[in-house]
């Protein structure tokens, strides 16, 4: 994209961005690469960098706007970029939706945030009238094909309105690239698309069964989550018709992030099993708090057991994520 | 501005918009004036708003940024905008310098910010080497020339390079309208100027004698404030010379806000003075906190005091707050 145009004023959105440590590292990573073009063709390509760090309303931006200033000093520092060269903003809202204004922007990035969905499936909401998945968190082996639907028709019409507001949004030309997690089969009960979550109500089943947990309130959870399979995702985009799909790959990730553990002694299984719980405990423990009303006692307790769950699990069977990555270019 | 052009997407920013139940109200009232000029003539004259939202990266921008759905509702309800029209974001940064890409605004509003100065003025920072404003906290009738100059030179600076970016950022043709406070004279030690400055170190001294605050903290505070003349912003904003004063107006504010209270009683005089005393607190009372280390007891102490003094002194002069307003045109 670089090469090939002049960009007066280069509009960047991470959507998704989150609030933390790396919240600005796929900033730095974009303007290396600006950089390294730069040398390449031995002129400056980009006068002014418009920035967009995106998340939901209820993101804590003031966390990112705080590290701005010595992010500002880096940039001046490592890259010799002056600060009137590049203005970073915040764009609170949702992505399944318009954020910018028409033609406005040159690249946009999103990673773990697409399978996250915009709301639970209609029909599995917590006060619907009838349990359709009940001891489960979200499509699991037992779940009847009406849950399975619910799922792939949500993730249908929140993908599509996001790839429809990013086609107004983006320049004829711009880039995307997109990264979330998907699944290797068109089955949507395969392992590496559920087993977490599988997992995850069976230590809240147990947990149940001692009536530390309303099993009622089991059966009324359904995570707002989905791992599409690649073609659901091509489906979508050749439905809306103004991106070109450059390139569609896959990658698995340990579920403990890949740290090097023998998980075939008793403590290599409980420290495997203890990671993947703390991380997972990150993604999910608010939803589980205002859904479920756990008390902090329970919740520990609840983690403790996933943790031994999942490290008996993959002591037997190495069940991994699946990540989809693709590199997206808007129609001329 | 909006009867000679037709904006395809109108660049609005709010510089110092703090955050509060107000922080929104100048962004509602544009969209009142678009839409009065809209019916005025008969089209829709801005398809699209980007509304940038300024304060310094400290700034609660969570609060402002979880107000926007019921911002954007109420926008939807009253009059009749789409969401896909209306872009809200957060610009962290200091007004003193750029913020917003070349040629990027159309309408740029201030208010109560711009007398807050950049920095302690050169010369009398707490760090300072001399004391040269002993037991004041602004320019006094007592302050040596040197200290005058100060402050003079540090608002030169700060609002030279505020007028300077401003004019990179604004299209020609865009207009600006600033609010701050000011003084009626051009002398600095006019009362319309600094007297509750006066009298807050009267209380601080007050209170010091008695050996609750160190009187050495007091020598060594120098408030980053500057209320300037008309004089003062005009030569900043000629010097310059990319901007035409349309209008340069002046009103006065009562220091309670201008409830109808009879000043003349005992009550009246202590409900006024409380009142004066609450809206200082609110404003400065986290720069006293941060450079005296004022316990709590201490400040509910000084405030009270603060209260009393403000009472008298307004039973005998109705000293008032001389707010200037303008309006400026970026040349073509």
């Amino acid at each position: 994209m670089l090469c090939n145009n002049v960009i007066e004023s280069m509009g960047i959105a991470d959507l998704g961005c989150s609030s933390g440590p790396n919240s600005l590292s796929v900033i730095s990573e974009i303007m290396d690469t600006v950089e390294a073009a730069n040398r390449l063709l031995g002129r400056r390509l980009v006068s002014e960098f418009r920035v967009f760090l995106n998340d939901l309303y209820s993101n804590d931006f003031n966390n990112i706007f705080m590290s701005l200033p010595a992010f500002y000093d880096r940039l001046k520092e490592e890259k010799g970029l002056e600060f009137e060269s590049c203005f970073i903003l915040g764009a609170p809202g949702s992505f399944y939706g318009r954020l910018f204004p028409t033609n406005s922007l040159h690249f946009v990035h999103s990673s773990s945030s697409l399978h996250w969905l915009s709301q639970v499936p209609a029909g599995l909401e917590s006060n619907a009238l009838k349990r359709l998945n009940k001891g489960k968190l979200y499509i699991s082996k037992s779940s009847p094909q009406s849950v399975v639907d619910a799922y792939l028709l949500q993730f249908r019409n929140d993908f599509s309105l996001f790839i429809k507001s990013r086609s107004r949004e983006l320049v004829a030309g711009g880039r995307m690239v997109l990264s979330f997690m998907g699944r290797s089969s068109t089955d949507p009960t395969t392992e590496n698309s559920c087993y977490q979550w599988e997992l995850l109500a069976q230590a809240i089943m147990s947990l149940a069964r001692e009536g530390r947990i309303e099993e009622e309130k089991l059966d009324s959870f359904n995570a707002p989550y989905y791992a599409p399979c690649a073609e659901e995702i091509k489906d979508e985009i050749q439905k809306e018709g103004s991106f070109t799909i450059d390139r569609l790959e896959a990658f698995e990730i340990d579920w403990d992030g890949g740290a090097v553990t023998d998980i075939h002694t008793p403590h290599g299984k409980l420290s495997v099993g203890r990671r993947v719980a703390k991380a997972i405990r990150a993604v999910v423990e608010s939803m589980l708090e205002s859904h479920f009303g756990i008390e902090p006692d329970v919740m520990d307790d609840l983690f403790i057991r996933y943790g031994d769950i999942v490290g008996t699990h993959l002591s037997k069977s190495r069940t991994k994520y699946f990540n989809l990555v693709m590199a997206l270019t808007k129609k001329w």
